[in-house]
């Protein structure tokens, strides 16, 4: 970093190949004052936009945090905003360059993050799954789900230790940056990152590769706690882990020669993965129940 | 550009240096539906950003568009903002390779852009600036602050013509880049663009340089049209230059030897520089009237 904060803009040396990505997040909608303390959202804000890296493959750079504030939102609210991205930042080797504070009539917050790789092909789009590919996903599914739930108000028979699990999964969802390096390198044909929910973000990809993706929805790795929760609020808890959003979880796909190279790169990456279904030819998404029926319609967060 | 909109993230081949900056604008503080249509929100959040680049000397690469969009506010309404900022990135260069669009409950444009240099020294800080310097601005000011209260009313004795002149400064800011770049290569010691208006803006470049600006007020020079406006709205257009911001002109320092190559390349660039003062020792800025007195608690606008 030559150039940071405190000029009209950001300047830092560069590697072959740049990767970058916006996101916003709004009160009442991506979260809520009443359950999201302001370093929360801060650091929501920063993952969400990180998280599109580590669905490429790429290394986090640089970070700009822009934040339009309602009036009577304190500088200490913004400055505890600021500091849940500036610690997510740190621990993730982000470097927060440049930022923008306005006044709005409603709290948005936006990130962009521009991270780098060495080659074009050390990156992974959402492009390139195949007929034959393997689909798996990352960690465990349905916590950060199950968290918002919990926040909302629902009450299982289940610890206060791991109902705060489920809601930190939910209030601080952490960006799969160094799984996302690790199985692009190892040779994900496709990736996407599970910010709608799998049954969203799944369409994506096959929309994108121009593919059929088939799950088995028996084998979604569910998050220990997901289950009770789901019970004491009368939902599926496959169903909640198939559609809730804010897992951040990866999406994977490859063909079944690279399935020992993701995993044992997941497992260096401190994750694992569950292989759930596989891919062929047709288009969009078939969820596959418990007595080999599809699921239809089930559909995960549909950011507006 | 490798990959652009419709993965998680942009990617793009890099250059040697990246300059990044991130603006947001908001309805009620920035622009008003009342006068800005859609495409002006656009054109107005991109060319904002696009002028940080302007400022530090930086060709325009890529810029993310961040929608956070109200009730009510219609998908054509929203596809019209793009084409706005669509229509000046073409114009500049400037490549559109991803975005997000959020409901909100308020209207937030924000945009992120990464410039590139060949080498960290061919670009330009705020903090350049050294007793003995020139300091100079490009084109005209005042025309957006006019055009400002023409939008809001002023009615001046001018033809219709060059009221819509104005109105079109305030609206559809230019960003000034071919000529932020020829002054940052032509040796320029300090730049930084007028959003906030000459009082504030030169503030920030006295601040960053450890200087002191001196600005001869009547050698500000007055766009046409500006002082008849300024006349009929009771304020005196000199003043009004020195304050109204968004002109997105740049103000430039340079020590005198210099001082040729600068003109021609702003001549080169469609534009002219007027020579406006000196730096010297000290700090902030001493703002001077025609007596040679000094012109007191001017401020530009200043952003929340």
């Amino acid at each position: 970093v030559l150039r940071s904060i405190g000029d009209d803009a950001a300047v830092v040396e560069a590697r072959a190949v740049a990767v970058s990505s916006i996101d916003a997040v709004a009160e009442g909608v991506h979260f809520e004052s009443s359950t999201h303390e302001p370093p929360d959202v801060g650091h929501k804000a920063l993952a969400t936009a990180l998280s599109d890296l580590a669905a490429m493959g790429a290394e986090p750079g640089e970070a700009l945090l822009a934040l339009a504030l309602p009036e009577g939102y304190g500088d200490d609210s913004a400055l505890q905003l600021v500091e849940g991205a500036r610690a997510l930042a740190r621990r993730t080797g982000t470097a927060l360059v440049g930022g923008d504070v306005i006044a709005a009539r409603a709290l948005v917050v936006t990130v962009a993050v521009t991270g780098w790789a060495d080659a074009p092909e050390e990156l992974c789009g959402r492009d390139g799954a195949r007929p034959g590919d393997l689909v798996g996903v990352t960690g465990e599914l349905g916590a950060a789900g199950a968290g918002l739930l919990v926040l909302r108000g629902t009450r299982p028979d289940a610890p206060p230790a791991k109902l705060e699990a489920l809601t930190a999964r939910h209030l601080r969802p952490e960006p799969r940056l160094a799984a996302g390096r690790a199985l692009a390198l190892a040779g994900a044909s496709a990736m996407i990152d599970l910010s709608d929910g799998l049954a969203t973000d799944a369409r994506h990809v096959a929309e994108a590769s121009g593919v059929r993706l088939k799950v088995q929805l028996e084998l979604l790795p569910l998050a220990p706690g997901v289950a009770p929760v789901a019970s004491a609020a009368g939902r599926d808890p496959v169903q909640l882990a198939a559609t809730a959003g804010d897992d951040y979880e990866l999406l994977v796909c490859a063909s079944p020669e690279r399935r020992a190279a993701l995993e044992d790169a997941a497992g260096a990456a401190g994750t694992r993965i569950s292989w759930l279904g596989e891919v062929g030819s047709g288009s969009g998404l078939a969820l596959v129940g418990r007595g080999g029926q599809l699921v239809e319609e089930l559909r995960g967060y549909e950011h507006a």
